[in-house]
């Protein structure tokens, strides 16, 4: 397997020449306070030093012991104690945090480079750092003051790691019918009841604390989604000179036995009359969970990408070095017994469609970061701005983390394959990934109800509105470059997928006034349409950026992505034809059977 | 998980009304004197009792539990050797074997249904009788009198098994470049020295012998594929009076830590000085193996079939039990705390999907096996008929093999999404088929090498002419039922899927002739377009079968058939558009990368 090296070229590329995020950051006060480029600069480097260096070498032994539970306690494998302190050394945790607690205040644009290189060098044990800031940001948004002072320090320093305790055994994408209770004492606690699943890092052996974020209902709580409220419940009770206390009382009753990642261990969590603290208000918990969830969302779209993104680096290797067969057009390397794969159409063809997406999907959640950074940080006299953004985040989130996860999941396969029967076997590492990267689909909401929640919720639940800011951010940009030799060649297909998605937009939009059923027969191949055209717009954007700098440059880096552009443009985007056709074909012939019919 | 029961009713359903099999029996002397439609039916039972009733409970534990190596010798899962007994008891070696060896002569239209019930139910098993039966065809093909005798009848009877050694470390699509030595010795014998990978149960302990039929090279052969010849090796020498003898000079050395199929063992092995005797010609070995290939590619194709429909087995039964929020159009059963997810369009989606490719490609697998048992029983007056059917075999197994895997993973893929998070523990068994499923995209040739051997060998390679037989077949079914009002509302997409599918085959016919990257570069899509196309003039024709008896079924079944067509003509079939574009950009933005722009 090829060593996990962070691609910092690539980021480097698409922060500072395709989106120009020094601009970006220097134009919102509370971002410039903390970041200049020179700064974001040694974070990228360092981050990718840590990735490499020391999360990617623990990857596949992570994966083959997995995390071990005994008695109620979980053991992380080997070495992955030892990178959570060096994670905790580095601040790591609170990249994004917020200053006021101990935070680094570092935008998200930024933050989601790191979050590609460790979720691509390890997954499993990503998700760690990933779930704390996740916390950390719920907690942060809704949590008291008190509660703030008490726990985010020690979590944005990574002493104490957070979980999010939402799933139960008959409760996952429908929260509204958990059975969690939480019962108020006087001194303004509550004792928290039930069991929780697929708890991810729920229990372990590499942080002092856990603090659990819970879903739970409050005794006479309204029926429903509207009936959920929030509580923190940390393992050690924390005294008043935080210090630790007592063990709370809830235990981890076992870890599954997955598919993937491995390392992770995804705990069944028993709270039998744990101590917790309401975070924000009472029945507001689920609101209190969506403002982290577009962070969380986008993060596990950059797994999909940092997953692919290793599975790409592997089997462009392989592809150099495994010899077989020789090319279509006669032998490339005579002295040799046989030509390296790279030499076969389907094997380019393989390859390119993963860096297709791979690198329009790093530019693409660049992008979608780069709204979170305005709708979370333009100053309060912007308000404009920050609605705009506000709406595109809203928009594009679900399509970032369904679309990337798809599309990562397809060029892990494709990694594997260009391995042939190699890409089986352990050894290689490529089947890891492709394991490692299945979850991404599954959890922080299925990309089915990802594609419900863009076409039910933000483009027919707005009428469409929320879709215009991004159609017109597309157009706008076609027409500004109108005159560009370069992205001549892109202006009209991409304006054509436009003109697509635009319509299918509508029709959908004016079928679900009548048809309950047409919002979810047309959601996961619009979500899949949206993604295509939204690529393209990224693949346009980086020839535009790419173009200019192509001549005299003898490292192949900008001249690779005109042409990886133009097989974009040629293979991948024109899918989004067939899947206009299928999304007009309505509702009818999916729900015309009856159960027995199936 | 729910439990895997033989899809006995859909197999009689394609053999019986859409195929008519039964006529064809009887058209075919050599395979009527074996089977009439009574016999075929008990065996159909026989052989789902046994795939529901023996293979399918082992299934999970023996992925758990893994083939194990020991110092040479492998122990198999546990209950993998009374099962194999069973097998032999039973026969099923030599369902489809030559009745001179002992085989039972059966055709391949009903064994293929036997073969994917075996594969759906425990696919890590089924690979040994799979094997077996593969290594038993070349040997009979092309073995001497005095092999076959010595060798077939335990082989058929199952009491020894087969293996097959083509692949090394560094020759694995590329045969040409195998080092494998075979030294004549005085007595006709060969030693045989070399390291072979990848062969499937190339040791265990459920036969008492194991026969490898191994691709080596003679001296001063000449250099390529056609300086390879293929020898049978056996585990123990056989004595003339048919008892064993030594031990013969191979051991396994180790077996494959892999991704699934993980009940099997994937071995390497080591031939020091091996005894073996040649099967066929001298360097004819490659085209020893292409006999069988042919059989074995359908049977590939036919375990993608088998694990999706063991996947779409699990997810109806969970889409009809799992309670999740409501349907869109309002409680369905108010007085729960939810509705069955199968009330949403999407689960529907996902279920339509799988069934459209799995029930049309079981069709479509019978279709081959139609092709298959004529080029081999047609009777010798018959020339024009076997050629013809021929012509067919070699069209369609590559679309087979690639098409129905290629689907077959999408669909066992989507049945773990319709199980969301719990899709991804092992507890449901859906996570093991995705894994075991990968494997048969890579092995008998990966799914790329496929689609060369469509697009090159057969269809450029004949000028489009072996093409033709498919298009006029299908062209003669839209033309024969022109006037079926039930068919009337498919024979116009049909048509037009066979018109894009025509005009792309004649496009890359002229492209090839001037630009030898032409073939690769349209490859795998185009695999893709003539499978979808293939799938849809199955549905076609389960259409036709079903129509008539669809008004007064209580059942479901007949009417289920008519709406999954309408959903695979909605949502699939439109794929082809999509797919034809892509194609028609041709093999410019495929190849103009250097290795660094990659």
């Amino acid at each position: 397997m090829a060593d996990y090296q962070a691609p910092l070229r690539d980021m480097r590329f698409v922060l500072n020449e395709v989106f120009d995020a020094p601009a970006l950051w220097a134009s919102l006060p509370k971002v410039a306070e903390n970041v200049d480029p020179e700064t974001a600069d040694a974070i990228l480097e360092e981050a990718g030093k840590i990735s490499s260096g020391v999360l990617a070498p623990l990857n596949r032994e992570g994966d083959e012991q997995g995390s071990k539970w005994n008695e109620g306690e979980v053991t992380a494998p080997e070495g992955f104690r030892e990178a959570y302190q060096t994670i905790v050394e580095g601040g790591w945790n609170g990249l994004g945090g917020n200053p006021e607690f101990g935070g680094m205040g570092m935008p998200k644009t930024l933050v989601a480079q790191f979050e590609e290189m460790m979720q691509g060098a390890n997954m499993a044990f990503g998700l760690a750092p990933m779930l704390t800031a996740g916390a950390c940001l719920a907690l942060d948004a809704h949590g008291s003051q008190e509660l703030k002072e008490k726990y985010l320090p020690n979590m944005y320093s990574g002493v104490w790691s957070g979980a999010m305790d939402l799933t139960e055994p008959h409760a996952g994408t429908d929260l509204g019918i958990i059975r969690t209770k939480a019962q108020p004492n006087d001194d303004g606690s509550f004792n928290v009841t039930g069991t929780k699943i697929f708890i991810t890092w729920g229990e372990h052996d590499m942080a002092e604390n856990i603090i659990h974020l819970v879903l739970a209902k409050l005794p006479d709580a309204p029926k429903g989604p509207k009936g959920i409220s929030l509580l923190l419940v940390p393992k050690f009770l924390v005294n008043d000179d935080g210090s630790l206390g007592e063990r709370n009382s809830f235990s981890c009753g076992s870890i599954e036995k997955k598919m993937g990642i491995k390392g992770s261990a995804t705990c069944v969590m028993n709270f039998d009359g744990a101590k917790g603290w309401l975070v924000g208000e009472e029945n507001k918990g689920l609101a209190a969970m969506f403002t982290m969830m577009n962070y969380e969302r986008l993060g596990v779209g950059i797994q999909g990408i940092g997953a692919a993104e290793a599975s790409l680096q592997s089997a462009r290797e392989y592809a150099l070095d495994r010899i077989q067969s020789r090319a279509p057009t006669g032998a490339q390397q005579p002295e040799k017994a046989a030509d390296p794969i790279l030499v076969h159409p389907d094997v380019r063809r393989m390859l390119l469609t993963m860096k297709g997406y791979v690198e329009g999907g790093r530019a693409f959640s660049t992008y979608v970061a780069q709204w979170l950074d305005i709708s979370k940080y333009a100053d309060a006299s912007e308000q404009d701005r920050r609605k705009h953004a506000e709406g595109m985040v809203a928009l594009l989130t679900p399509v970032a983390k369904a679309f990337l996860t798809d599309r990562g999941l397809d060029a892990c396969i494709m990694g594997q394959q260009v391995f042939g029967g190699h890409g089986f076997i352990r050894e290689w590492g490529q089947e890891q990934l492709v394991r490692d990267c299945r979850i991404t689909q599954i959890y922080e909401g299925t990309n089915g109800i990802q594609a419900l929640d863009l076409m039910g919720r933000k483009v027919v639940g707005s009428q469409g509105k929320l879709y215009e800011l991004f159609a017109e951010d597309v157009a706008a940009f076609i027409e500004e470059n109108a005159s560009d030799v370069s992205l001549r060649p892109f202006l009209e297909p991409l304006a054509a997928a436009l003109e697509r998605l635009s319509d299918v937009t509508e029709h959908v939009v004016n079928q679900a006034a009548d048809n309950p059923d047409a919002v979810g027969a047309a959601s996961v191949d619009y979500l899949d349409l949206f993604g295509l055209t939204a690529l393209g717009y990224m693949w346009a954007r980086i020839v535009k950026a790419a173009a200019p700098q192509a001549e005299g440059d003898s490292s192949g880096f900008y001249s690779g992505k005109l042409k990886t552009a133009r097989f974009y443009y040629d293979r991948l985007l024109p899918k989004t034809v067939s899947l206009a056709e299928g999304i007009r074909s309505g509702s009818e012939s999916m729900m015309a059977l009856t159960a027995d019919e199936f």
